[in-house]
């Protein structure tokens, strides 16, 4: 007996299984569904929850796979969870085979960092490629993110990392010169300064495609808010189209795929709450060089509830960004900035375009925070581009807004996205008022925050909060101190029940 | 508006779902499907992938939500995976309550670990006791796995976490002394000796209690093996009757809630690979201190493919082994042994099991190297108990196999367990037979372990390999060198398949 004649006698694939959408919504883990008693699941002798590669359609994608023994599912189908069915663009019908995950070269590198051994460029690469396939499992993500932490990165590391970030993905290039963006290292709700700022600086004549990102963690991101005013799906054609006729855009940056792995790696990092300051830079930077940034105005808030909370935390970011970004070809400037309170009144999608809007209108009731903020950084973008000398780009903003010229063209850029619109009010409201007299004595942006999320924003874009108080500001019994928005009675009630919880989202001293 | 009044109008908490079975296997993880648009999740503000805890029947667990979509569940229904459903032990039709998952303390311990910093055994108490309750989701298990991986935790903390696993379980307490028990750190195929020396050693007058696992990555763990020849579900009532009357037992470990966090920890550290010293030394010693035992000899494999691969990594586990032992009430002493290559000659449940009973039935063709491992197993407890002096050990556990007294207290052993039966033999063979002459030069335990598990060991216990040749042997072309069992000819197919793959499973260097 040979054994090649008993290979060919018993061939090791059984027949593909058919595609069928199994409606099940696992966020962006893909699943995979198939009957324990089908000749797939029995030959290949599949353990629930294994990792299988399931390929259709010409793609493939790296899935956990759950045993079904109940009657919805036929033994010759393979159903798929929303991200498995998106990433392999099914119809339905599709012959469907799925095989042991083929072992992963690259996971030697995971292994080599936990046991803290230093990563080269080829290293991040070839790990840095498979996340962004979606080949490495939240396992394996959240083993390596952990090996990370705790500043286990040099300087080296979060070079290559951030190289490897913006090589596995697109890149796009631009005409002009010099290319501005900003970021702002989040954990401060309501600062939507993104808006104002490009609607300036493009007023100026500098160049600013931005794309930004939708909500991870907090109540809304600035794509989240600007959604509200004007399409900001775009792709890279129509950004393009966008910023030649006006000089700037404000885009969803997730429908470039702009350094695709680092949504992956947020995808852990968020459960596991671990903010190494090497992932920080190599996210921010990584998506900054692939979006054609040249140089890169940084705001950074500091404060004891914001994400960075001391100013030696500050400092080390702050080095960390400028000679990361120096090395990737980014000139960076940090501007910290004040983290103790919210920006501005609205947190929450359209509660935050409402005040974006109440600034580049230049009405008289504005929040002056968000106005000043705004400008401090159109000012310093302004100077970094040239087009206004050290010391005078804060007068430019100023009478750039002040003008007219920034609304007229944040309604150029809208329109140029696909038209400007009117950001929805939500349904049901309740005020929250002070139980006792005295003066603010502080503003816990994290629970403020979570408060936002659970009266149903960013998915509701509509819902939110409204502070009605500042820091130091003295109040009366009685006295509203925020509103809560939402859609939903039940949200509303769900959001009130945590305001009045266990620590004060807004602490009132005693006179 | 009095606040009180606002939460009181609309209550936070939307009427309960109704329990039902998913019929979905998701391994161990707990998993709870609820319709996208039901009330709950539209109050709670439910993300997919949310980790959440599901009450009913006064129990709760931690899950992870899966939203559907389709028709076949209900509104007002949460349908339950397998793990979710056997934890709350439902019937169906109980009504479920589902809640964002409460904030867990013990993360911070996690967090801390992963900055490096020490834990001491409040901590660790706190954090396994949340992981014992299926509190701590798969991520965090990840992110402490690794944290701890790479010498990380110290001896102070192996012992915190060793006295931590067993504090948070059920404890044995046995009225004899000493009570023995063994421990094979894993790795080499076939090394099934747990059967024979229980049967010598109680044959002796000792007392050995001995619980084993299941497979893990392996093809047969004890149990498997030894449920093919006697009930091993015993729960510690039974275990106890079998050990009055014949000093001895052979169970399955998992019956008894003996250090039920490993199980939970092992979830992770298989998929991700990583072997930390302390977590292994922990792992083993925890259970050995559950299950009552007072004198532990451990059988330390070395070799290139397995699991311990250099004497220095095999000095440090053992001097480990021992610190930490000694610490928790245990005294351990550890064997050496060869991992070059498997033991006796099957590798899967059934087949170990025909080795063991040819060993003890003192057939003339029984595999030495496993008789010869079970001798001086067996007579190194026999002194380690004081039964023997030392150096006599070995020679007494010899006359009590030859003198056929091991064959009858196992056979009584199987009987008080539930009867002694004869192992299943597979449906389909094939031989795969050596493609040149030459001499065995290597085996690669891990690969051969591998061929074993795709022709479908453990789960039908019939199925693996039978190593047909030694290191050293001469063979000719064509020659067998393993025979594969399987009961289904797919499998057969793929176990083939992967020997005749890229790296050979048993190496054959030309005369």
């Amino acid at each position: 007996m040979t054994v090649a004649a008993v290979v060919q006698a018993n061939p090791a694939t059984p027949a593909p299984l058919r595609a069928r959408r199994a409606l099940i919504d696992t966020y962006q883990q893909p699943v995979v569904y198939m009957r324990s008693d089908c000749a797939v699941c029995r030959a290949e002798g599949f353990e629930a929850q294994a990792q299988v590669e399931v390929a259709a359609n010409g793609r493939e994608v790296l899935a956990i796979l759950h045993r079904v023994d109940a009657q919805w599912l036929g033994r010759d189908e393979a159903a798929l969870s929303e991200a498995a069915w998106e990433w392999l663009a099914l119809q339905g019908g599709e012959a469907v085979t799925v095989r042991h995950a083929p072992l992963l070269e690259s996971l030697k590198f995971v292994r080599a960092k936990v046991y803290d051994r230093k990563l080269d460029y080829p290293s991040m690469r070839a790990l840095i490629d498979d996340v962004s396939r979606g080949r490495v499992s939240d396992l394996h993500l959240a083993a390596f993110v952990t090996a990370c932490a705790g500043g286990r990165l040099d300087q080296d590391e979060t070079v290559a990392l951030t190289r490897a970030m913006v090589d596995v993905g697109e890149r796009i290039r631009w005409s002009h010169s010099p290319v501005m963006d900003k970021h702002c290292v989040g954990g401060l709700p309501g600062n939507r300064t993104t808006p104002i700022v490009v609607a300036i600086v493009a007023a100026c004549g500098v160049v600013m495609p931005k794309t930004s990102s939708r909500a991870i963690t907090s109540p809304a991101g600035t794509a989240d808010t600007m959604e509200t005013l004007a399409p900001v799906t775009l792709d890279i054609a129509t950004m393009r189209r966008v910023v030649e006729r006006e000089g700037g855009c404000i885009a969803w940056g997730g429908a470039a795929r702009l350094s695709p792995a680092d949504d992956m790696l947020i995808r852990v990092e968020r459960p596991l709450d671990l903010d190494s300051e090497a992932q920080l830079v190599a996210s921010v930077l990584s998506k900054k060089v692939a979006a054609g940034s040249e140089r890169v105005l940084i705001d950074l808030p500091v404060g004891p509830t914001a994400k960075v909370r001391s100013s030696a935390a500050a400092q080390s970011l702050a080095a960390s960004l400028g000679a990361v970004g120096a090395a990737v070809g980014l000139q960076v400037q940090v501007l910290q900035t004040d983290g103790l309170q919210p920006v501005g009144r609205g947190i929450g999608p359209a509660l935050e375009a409402f005040d974006v809007l109440a600034v580049l209108q230049r009405h008289a009731d504005a929040p002056q925070d968000l106005r000043q903020r705004a400008l401090a950084l159109a000012g310093a973008l302004l100077e970094m581009a040239g087009r206004a000398v050290p010391g005078a780009g804060l007068a430019l903003a100023t009478r750039t807004l002040d003008g007219g010229q920034a609304l007229a063209k944040f309604i150029a850029i809208c329109n140029a996205q696909g038209g400007l619109r009117e950001p929805p009010r939500a349904a049901h409201r309740e005020v929250v008022a002070a139980t006792i007299a005295g003066r603010v004595g502080a503003i816990d942006n994290r629970r403020l925050a979570r408060a936002a999320k659970l009266a149903g924003a960013p998915r509701d874009p509509a819902a939110g909060a409204t502070l009605l108080v500042r820091l130091g500001d003295t109040v009366a019994a009685g006295q509203p101190l925020l509103t809560l928005h939402a859609q939903a009675p039940g949200e509303l009630a769900y959001a009130l029940a945590f305001v009045h919880g266990q620590s004060p989202v807004i602490a009132i001293d005693p006179p």
